[in-house]
């Protein structure tokens, strides 16, 4: 859709299948979407209700690629938003515009901001998954992993609750030398400003930074590389079905 | 299956669709199979013909699940059998004994018999897929990633065609330092001895070094720890389904 | 200036005194522009008249910290127009809004469209100072450095007498498997579309880069951290005069 | 003696002169030897008691090479049964099998049960031996190293004094975020069991886990590379008298 | 100056205003310096008071520039005293002989009496100074950056009153593995002995190195490299004056 | 030794028995000790000619022991004078004094006049032991290693003879971005000024480096930690004996 008219398009994808939490992401989004830009929030049909394992990301990128194939031809960018950024090597592949990242987003602006800083993720089996987008941006250097002992899904009732033990995680990353706070998940922009005020450090949502940074590769007319990593590929055919979940529940 | 018998059964999944390649590489890991060990090949039903790209490498993943769940019963451990280790860490949550990718296992063997070491996969598009299995083990100071212009299913017909490029791009870098080399490919164990010939360094098949891993971890009772980044999941559910292929194929 | 009214001001800032590479850069900025966003040029008063060598870049530091001072009352976030990121750390302690150097923009920029990329740099006794905001970032993992050998002053007449020597800097380093390019010098702007065309990968000039990155910030509402490494202080007091050129001439 | 006949052996070196610590490390190394391998113990006529420093692990390692070469003859594979891997490299280079350290075994193992670990060594001032075979593998990203209070000597009794220590600094390290525990000095293999089950996570005895992949570099018939590093040379001469000991217990 | 008689002259440059700390760091020097060299301390004309902030810095390496311009004629090689080494690769463009920066100098003598060493600096908001050049001199993987809360004018009446301070953090830190601590400011020469005995390991002052490593270069013959990063350019002309301090105090 | 007198003594230690290469390397540390030191040169009764494979390295090590046991009372400072820094660590856990290696004198001073330089080893095997010290000191990110086909012995004669093998090596590796030499042997002394002139860049010998951090050390009264890694231990006692080279000559 790159130039066919005055507004961009960027289309949100949340990896689960959770409606609330793509209400949630896609209201973040737009808060901080410039004037001329649409933003739409899609999920898969199938895939997983939250990711917590490589087991669930695996199906969850799988999910990306068809939310991808199936908006491309309307969508100028797409903005993945799922801490560990899943499956954005292979959107990237397969999309005609940019594809961003929430976590490699989140960490980038943080280096704007902060000469060190901390992501806090949940739950805890997840912060490899950080730890992955970290080592491939480089900044191991300059930031620290933690994570706090929520559930994904318990953020579909809003963040709010989870405040206090952010508070508590961030005043200790603070103490230890973090200059900013990365929300190391998708649906948490409520936590911002309380979270902001109550640590005296700027905190960053993935979700609102890879908007930004999405709307600034639009605005330069960049898009992936086509040369060696990401050439471009056709979508390769298989899709997910969720007639076996009941099977996978007896596992 | 862990210590039902005086036998281990160990897996070997081929994350592609092909019976030619799972032929193979499970011919290449009987050949160094431990006595007492029986070794079965297996591949996904619905998946992708090879992985050279993200997104084939995303549908794959979900494959190489379906398969560590269809036959965890009876399997005491698991071998990858695809450069990239697509699925590894996933399949890793699912698994009830060890699972070894064959890069890390083709990595970590030429660190014992080289100080320096280079990978020739294909095609070069996944170089990128090397790098990062080289991240994560931590060796790119003693591992250069290279790549041969070759199809992945240019091997179904035998690996033997290959031999002359591969010949010269090892040669090119064993004058550059490397002292051993690794096979950056699943299904050329038949290279493994005219290369080794022609270069005069030791060439390493992943399928075989992970063979040799896995029936070593079993030795000692190991298997993947369930604190923290592995912990123990049920499989997710949603399973992969060709039938949209052709809407695919159109894209 | 924050949250006065619906406009926001950035501010370019050129650590050199070129009024023409003033005007260039400024240009480079406007065009990528959001809506609702005033974008002002500016230059030191005292200074050197390119920035090429480290006691060159010494001073540039204490003229841009001029600037900021001079223009943080109706600023809401700078750019720092000067490959190797000029006074951007010192920037950050003074300015009320976030400061944002065109070279970390670029190499961001460049992780978001590239797995591999390379930055070409003029003259070539500057490659060290791109190599210290690569280092900063993390990205030598990432990202190759070379040059071209010519003056900055020579962009002055513009840039595209240059673009056979990018060319044929850009296609050796294509070749080796860079997957995008970085202009690495402020004034380069217009060698975006013909290198791009020429080399067929994405080219990023770091001022519209870093046009992104601000309003990006701006969006969110983000600033410096005022925690640790950049909190605030006065302007150090000390200011640069010329009047003792002619003697360093004579030097 | 590569392919005399059906059975394979291993030597296992104890670099330290301790028949009681040989026997213990002998014991556990045959305990996961495969089927149709012969494991012997030996150590050096003339040496140290036990390699807590750098100047002992000096002499250590050329008693290493006197094993090499006495045993070299009748020996298809060496395994070297101490924390440190004193004097691996050199050992390459003089015999015509493959030879496998005991600490990057147990490094590269813990790698395929655990994205995160931890190795307890002993006694703390040789923390820096650890650190040397880390870096070596550019595993400090997945390792940490820390030690408890023991002296080598104090296992000629048996490990299973020092269950208590390595439990209490266990736990310590799993907390820490260490989802597996690599035992860092030969002859605690004892300790496996009742630590693995105290922590709850693998524990790793390097002796065993060298032997496995021992087992494996035979069964895919490889050996060190002779190109650069480990290049084949004939045994130095000098090897070493205990007639001085004497005075230097006087030292 | 280089050759003309059996006298050296090493000019230490005190890139702050303080005449206090100039005449204390002059003396530390001097406690060093070798039989035959002569040893002069200065400081810029205009400038800051301390440098405790990359404002600060940027405005005190102008100074140092102007310092070796100024002296250059009679100086054999120039230390830099100022922890972060404030000015030294643009004083290498300038000066005839060498430049050592004591924070370099301090780093790669605690290299050659430690394994792993720790840093005090001060004030905290330093430590990304010091970051900077371990990161430059690649030592994270030995060397810890602490601080204390001490601002560097309160050396100007002697560096006793932080003893207290001093020993605390550094107990904390031999505790945490600490071999060596150096001290992270200039100014600190008589905390040497009293620290180095309350703590029991050595103590560094990087002033006291690097004139040890100044006089080793000229020993040797050896000057900064002309070939690329260093290559000698003529001062570039702009030099500080005071006159706006009020104003900025007004800021 | 230390303060016994106001002569200081530097030890400079040979590891090879090569009458001839103590000579030359005695006399090339005496050209630069600085006023009021005696230098003198030995090397180990038994052990190996020279030094170019891992297994003389361990052998070698020894007989640095031997030394230093030998010589420490009368000692204030030793240099080890072996590329690759032979039983460094170990003669620092004996020494009462400072023990420094030629190899981390000779990348240290480097660092102080170039940003990137590059080491000529030989024979070209070593380069790996060269690396260990590189990544000791943590240089990888700006030496490169490379080697000149020469043996140790052919240098008995004096290194004249390889200056254009040198020089070779030399322009090539300037070319390509070193702006100082590392001379990678000792006994290369004579070297410096033709090979400095012909390249244009300085070129250090580490055996001169050495003794000036050795002098320097004794100037601060600095010497080896205590606490930790290199904590003093007596002389193990096991020394060399030759009596069974002839055997290992028909090895």
């Amino acid at each position: 859709m790159t130039g066919v008219g005055a507004t961009r398009r960027i289309t949100v994808v949340n990896p689960n299948t959770s409606d609330a939490l793509t209400a949630t992401i896609t209201a973040a989004a737009r808060a901080v979407a410039p004037v001329g830009t649409t933003l739409v929030g899609v999920h898969p049909d199938a895939g997983v209700p939250s990711v917590e394992s490589h087991a669930e990301e695996a199906v969850a990128a799988v999910g990306v690629l068809q939310v991808v194939r199936d908006h491309d031809a309307d969508t100028d960018a797409f903005v993945v938003a799922c801490f560990g950024d899943t499956g954005v090597a292979a959107a990237r592949e397969l999309a005609t515009g940019p594809v961003v990242g929430m976590t490699e987003a989140a960490l980038q602006t943080a280096c704007l901001v902060a000469h060190r800083f901390a992501v806090i993720t949940l739950p805890p089996r997840t912060i490899a998954h950080t730890d992955r987008v970290v080592a491939a941006l480089g900044l191991a250097h300059r930031c620290t992993v933690a994570a706090v002992d929520v559930a994904v899904l318990d953020l579909e009732d809003g963040a709010a609750a989870e405040l206090a033990a952010f508070t508590r995680e961030g005043r200790r990353l603070v103490a230890d030398g973090a200059e900013a706070i990365v929300l190391g998940c998708a649906g948490l922009a409520e936590l911002v400003e309380p979270l902001g005020r109550a640590l005296g450090v700027p905190v960053i949502d993935g979700v609102a930074a890879a908007v930004g940074l999405a709307a600034g590769l639009l605005a330069q007319g960049l898009t992936t590389s086509t040369a060696g990593t990401y050439a471009r590929i056709a979508h390769p055919g298989p899709v997910l079905t969720t007639t076996t979940t009941a099977t996978a529940g007896e596992h």
